[in-house]
């Protein structure tokens, strides 16, 4: 049995969207859907989650997505705290394991942790005491569940619940990006009818991860007629890998522009899980125009965060 | 018309005390001045902003006026949390506005926005949605309105409400301090008798800032029969710049001592904006002796941040 | 009379367990034991601290203390927040005094206060307003008066409320150790049977603090039959001062191993401050075995701070 469900099928922790089957799958988007409503603002949700203590632990830095999971468990009533295990001080010698003991033994109830290491997530969940429930705020290369999650929320949102109909194009560095990964086991799991990548062939996986995708290194290429266009971000740390010659090589080659957007289906939505680098993976028209919801994915965000904190902890 | 205001005099952001009209200024400071009661604890006033968010957006590092942000926000209700843009880990090389956009779109309805370049605050408030208000917690050394509003609040409870019979004296690094420029707008709008500013020539700003003021280099003169004596803090980078010949030259000349004090009137009051720097703008004398209202303007702080608030919010 | 006793005897601040009569200390446990059942979760006790204001003052780094005192307070439903004074940032060339007056005028009604040098808390008590307390979350060398607190909690739990039949050893760098100092101060007020001490010597303290205390260099020697075994954390500074010559060589000789634990009562418990040093002081088998009541000691240290807290400000 997998880590993250009880026998019963039930969530137990949210480690991964690669084994989560369909009914689970939307079942937490319909409850995020529902939540939604509620989840950027007011106190109507305040009492699901009272007397619950929320621990944001991160041994790898993030502000983003640490304040989306801080807004959703506060609006669900639940105390929230953070543990910065990413600094020295933070750190001390301990094992990441004692860390996560220590702060369950103080009454944490969740925890929600990111890491720079593929799986150390899910290390930390087995460690994890019977009522103590783990959520993966990202593990290096691996995963990334609620970013897939709140993608989905997103298309269903402006595409609709259907993704049989759906050409979906994910485009930019597949091979380090852990939004990608739990992005295509959503999609295959949702059915999607195509799914296209595209990226310098450095920046593509070879390790199964794009098996069964249509396979692009031409951006101009991959995107004609698709109906969603996923832009990924580019880590700047490529360019000293050797990875990718120039930012602006980059742009002219893989950057998202209007002209390249008009190629897509002409009611396209264009997605990215941010923090953008403008000029560099998108430019700032398309970024900014009718096309982009952009910003709906990081409202959808909280709303997936409350859904998955609800499954595990209400 | 003003970015800070709605067409009917409503303030819509909190940006500047340049532009606020004299009866705006009033309400606010009547405004404080009542809540100031419940203002440093207990939960008469949690119903005002519940449910609402309020984001600390540094993109300088503040950890005084953030604290009293904190306090004010939360003692009226409100979720308030810090998002720390002054590091790389908080840029990640996002534009300032895709970061205030982003949390809005998590649903923040109040940024409190803290700069380093003069004019930055007032450029994220034009890029906020129609629901999300913006206040200016210090920006370069344009403006700190909230730092002028509480110490106008200060000389109303230990001089009056009637500034015309007021001699201020401001004195320090008036060049680079956004205190001071706040100070200067709220004194003319209330109608001070006689604002004096007094410093080394380097230090005085020549762009208008004082223009109408009494312009003094010797602290002995300018001091002589004033009611008010509103001291700067010395930034210790001055001296690195070669704006002035050591600190301890700046106490012989520029030091507020028990000895130069007794030149103002008997019953003078000194106020600072904190953090002192002890033996170099202020004596230890002055600072913990009677006539310093330091505290109390710290305590008014929080008042002065609620009334705010609460203007915007609630 | 002491800065940390009121003249009826209640506490006034919470700084050291040295002169802390048994009464008192008796009455903090027992109060600690009773809210033990609420102190890991739930609304229960929100009540209590409604509308008090808590400040977690750190002059030097603590990320494990601070957790535990923020959930303390929470749960007890104050208002907490961090003040960072470790960083430049956070000190900006004011004095300490300073930083905490700052904070008291914002309305703060008890400090938690952890600082580098011995008896800085007690200075910053003396310098606090008549209505605020002081709580010693570690100064220097000298006390750690929540941790000795939670340790006496700990034993009574395990071992019971009658430390006169129990011999009890602390093992490790003694010399170094608030830990130690405030155990020691603690285990003879309650009349614990037998404290021996056990390290090199170059770690045991020659100022008075370990008289009347059994001191052995050898570990093997020192466990010998007893109830309890209080293992010191070593900081990995010591090897670069030249205190001990390697970190294998003092798992060697001081290392808390099965082997060496099987010396004592068979039913002898294990107890650490933590972060533990796995392979330094400790062995896993150890930290991890069935002796071991470190998780626990962490969960009492959430109640004997609440026990605390209520003390003060209830």
């Amino acid at each position: 049995m997998s880590l993250q469900f009880f026998p019963d099928g039930r969530f137990r922790h949210f480690l991964s969207l690669e084994d989560v089957p369909h009914a689970a799958l939307e079942k937490l988007l319909e409850s995020a859907r529902e939540l939604r409503a509620d989840a950027l603002g007011g106190t109507a949700l305040r009492q699901h989650l009272l007397g619950k203590t929320v621990c944001n632990l991160f041994f790898e830095n993030s502000t983003r997505t640490r304040s989306s999971f801080l807004l959703a468990a506060q609006r669900l009533g639940a105390d929230v705290f953070t543990f910065d295990a990413s600094t020295s001080s933070g750190k001390k010698g301990e094992t990441d394991i004692d860390t996560l003991k220590n702060l369950e033994a103080m009454g944490v109830n969740a925890f929600v942790i990111r890491h720079s290491e593929n799986g150390a997530v899910a290390k930390l969940a087995e460690a994890a005491g019977p009522g103590t429930c783990v959520i993966n705020a990202g593990d290096g290369r691996h995963q990334h569940p609620t970013q897939g999650l709140l993608d989905m929320l997103s298309i269903r949102e402006f595409k609709g619940s259907d993704f049989s109909s759906l050409k979906i194009l994910i485009a930019g560095d597949i091979k380090h990006s852990r939004v990608a990964r739990s992005d295509l086991n959503a999609l295959r799991t949702l059915g999607a009818a195509e799914i296209r990548v595209c990226g310098p062939a450095s920046l593509l996986p070879t390790d199964g991860t794009i098996d069964g995708c249509k396979r692009f290194e031409d951006l101009d290429q991959a995107i004609q007629g698709v109906d969603v266009v996923m832009m990924l971000r580019l880590q700047r740390e490529r360019m000293e890998e050797g990875l990718i010659n120039s930012l602006d090589g980059y742009f002219r080659d893989y950057g998202l522009t209007q002209k390249r957007l008009a190629l897509a289906k002409h009611d396209a939505i264009v997605m990215h899980p941010g923090p953008m680098n403008r000029g560099v993976e998108i430019a700032d028209e398309v970024a900014d125009g009718p096309q982009s919801i952009i910003l709906p994915q990081v409202s959808n965000g909280v709303a997936v965060r409350m859904a998955v904190l609800k499954a595990l902890l209400a």
